[in-house]
């Protein structure tokens, strides 16, 4: 059997980073672009007051104080979106709002707190006195945001590889552009296997269980930003199977649940290796040890053949999630064009003493709790790899080494984070 | 001027946990659980097997071993979804896949691999032999999952209140649920207001910025999960504004950008007072100070009055962004009946000296990194509220204390984590 890293690694190594779409800036968020941008303008675009005030040169407010202002004369009013025709010269000002252009003349921009500007009095109050007097001094620049201080025309802005959030959204439409080249989402076909699964809002007949692995593992399709397709049920017939197999044949990754183990009619692994190429099955793992992974057989949709990568997870619902989290989330992220593939991990107090005797390496479902600047894990009681409750209760997964006989209650162990909070959601 | 949570307070005080909706358990991801679940089954519903391998009697086995295996008659096989007709009688074994109910009579399973199934050769062989050699003891229970040993019929399963995350979803359909009630997502009505502001995709003329912070405050609400309605720009005048307004009448929520400063222009606070209540304007933060808070008049879809609440976010794009972040997210977050509405913190190392000394708190924009065991925080270059480049460079923000003189190069401060990694999406 091959280790969790040795799985990961040939997972990896057979899939690739899908091609580019564009896609406007509102649907782009958490995707990767797939284009640097150029800013074609300066942002600002030209030099503009931060401040609601009066633009001023500086010179003419040398020694200003509350006893002693500077009466300057009023010759104007200019907003943002407006550009005064008017140019300041010695002696006086132009009113000025808030990212309205700097007039020329001007070299700072004096605020009306330190005016005696009727807005002082009533922020409702729109005049344009005759004069103005002025408490204070600016020194030049002061209360100005230069042209391109933000944005220089011709800079390299967003950069290929980047994650596009609500920060790079509005830098994109800072410059104009409504829709941005990304790495597209893989779209990611789901099939549970077993003649005891039933769809739900049906009855449930004597030894009948119903399907969930395809709800939980296309929810955590979308999570991670894929596009699940969900197929459905697939009876444990090679007929039912290869049908089922059909409708996924224009995904970009298959996932099966079940039929990966050893029994009679576990035939995942066995169709995976005859008609496709099988790379590994069975990984030194608890819980997901029965995992198959290859490259089903497929054509594309000009009928050329092609393979695409099929991870067998198995069918019991918390190894089914396990192995989700371990191994398809960084290949669904890499299809993404990302780069921090990897799930954050804290290090933490255990409370509970594990034993781990067969040489796999353990994920136990656990509670991580932050108490007093430590992290600290207790286990969501038993482990069976059948308990989706427990996987509920779980925020995170500890860490059980392979090598290591037991883990005592106080040991400092890591502990991979399935939800830092609730926020991930969508 | 209030204080950060003195206005966090008065907007969490003005909104409400939203109505419930049904949905199909596949939408119902990161939305609040509006019904406690008790289940009608058992799960698993009744007694299996956690193996491929032999119901037996353990009595049977006692004393097995490599060399004196028990040798037992094989009477039948049965695979998950069927039930054996027969009883396993003293001498005598059914075979059992994984998730198959144990037959009658059988208490124990024994694994294929402790016993000379043809499957230990070849796992492709699917013969039912007439005897096994059963090398292994087991005991009552071995390899058995006992009917409601995850989920007991009649128990609370999943509680009101409970985030809808994957392994909830999971949780659900085991249970046989295809839809569930949830909070349902807010409608978060976004206009930018100012005469500066261009559509995207149109030239820009002098004196004119694009209109970004639409599309990073509705990237925002998304991300948090509610529905934007962007409304678009409204110019600086009132009919215009007015005509904007109405289009928002349905939301949850109203958010405008800009026209909260003291310009002769800035209509929003006025209107806001006028027609509607102001709660307040200006908060003791940088960036942000001009938020103005209030209820809009409005009416419901019958024609009867309610008020909306109205958060007018500052122009700046950066404090329009950190104001979402600080005010807006808890309401939303409220709003969809989440319990846990603050960002995550964490204690960091500052490498740069800043300097505080207008008493309002301050919210640096900043890149926060993990370097052994200790998280380092250093700001993203200038703070100036109107540039959204340190906003995309940025993963967190740095807290400067109103009452802080200046904090330290080496000093610990607090730092509210934007984006704890990239997982963050769709």
């Amino acid at each position: 059997m091959i280790s969790v890293e040795e799985a990961l690694q040939k997972i990896l190594d057979a899939v690739t980073v899908l091609d580019v779409e564009t896609v406007p800036i509102m649907d782009s968020q958490g995707q990767v672009l797939a284009e640097d941008i150029i800013s074609g303008i300066n942002v600002p675009p030209l030099d503009n007051s931060s401040m609601d005030g009066y633009a001023v040169r500086s010179a003419d407010t040398t020694g200003a104080t509350q006893n002693t202002p500077k009466t300057l004369n009023v010759i104007d009013t200019v907003i943002a979106g407006s550009i005064s025709k008017n140019e300041v010269t010695p002696g006086t000002a132009i009113r000025i709002m808030t990212g309205a252009p700097i007039p020329s003349g001007a070299d700072s921009v004096v605020q009306f707190e330190n005016t005696d500007d009727p807005k002082n009095k009533d922020v409702s109050l729109n005049q344009t006195p005759a004069q103005v007097n002025v408490f204070t001094p600016v020194i030049p620049g002061q209360n100005i945001r230069y042209a391109g201080e933000d944005i220089k025309k011709g800079a390299l802005t967003l950069k290929k590889g980047m994650v596009m959030r609500p920060a790079e959204i509005g830098l994109a439409a800072s410059m104009g552009r409504s829709q941005v080249k990304v790495i597209r989402r893989p779209v990611i076909a789901v099939i549970s296997t077993g003649n005891e699964l039933t769809e739900l809002d049906t009855p449930l007949s004597p030894g009948k269980i119903y399907n969930s692995n395809s709800y939980s593992i296309s929810s955590l399709v979308k999570r991670y930003g894929g596009i699940p397709k969900m197929i459905g049920i697939a009876r444990d017939d090679e007929k039912d199977l290869l049908s089922k197999l059909k409708q996924a044949q224009d995904a970009d990754m298959l996932l099966t649940t079940g039929g990966v183990s050893m029994g009679d009619y576990d035939m995942v692994k066995d169709i995976l290796a005859r008609d496709g190429e099988m790379i590994f099955w069975k990984v030194r793992v608890k819980p997901g040890k029965p995992l198959a992974f290859g490259k089903i057989k497929s054509k594309d949709k000009d009928g050329n053949p092609r393979a695409i990568p099929h991870l067998g997870l198995p069918g019991n619902v918390t190894s089914c999630m396990v192995s989700f989290e371990l191994f398809v989330r960084p290949a669904l992220l890499k299809m993404l064009g990302k780069k921090n593939l990897a799930k954050p991990t804290v290090s933490a107090i255990i409370e509970d003493t594990v034993k781990n005797n067969d040489g796999r390496r353990v994920y136990s479902r656990a509670i991580i709790e932050k108490r007093n600047g430590n992290y600290y894990a207790h286990l969501t009681g038993p482990q069976s790899s059948g308990m989706i409750t427990s996987m509920s209760m779980a925020n995170g997964l500890v860490i059980i080494p392979e090598d290591n006989g037991s883990i005592n209650k106080g040991d400092t162990v890591q502990a991979l984070m399935l939800d830092w909070n609730e926020e991930v959601n969508i």
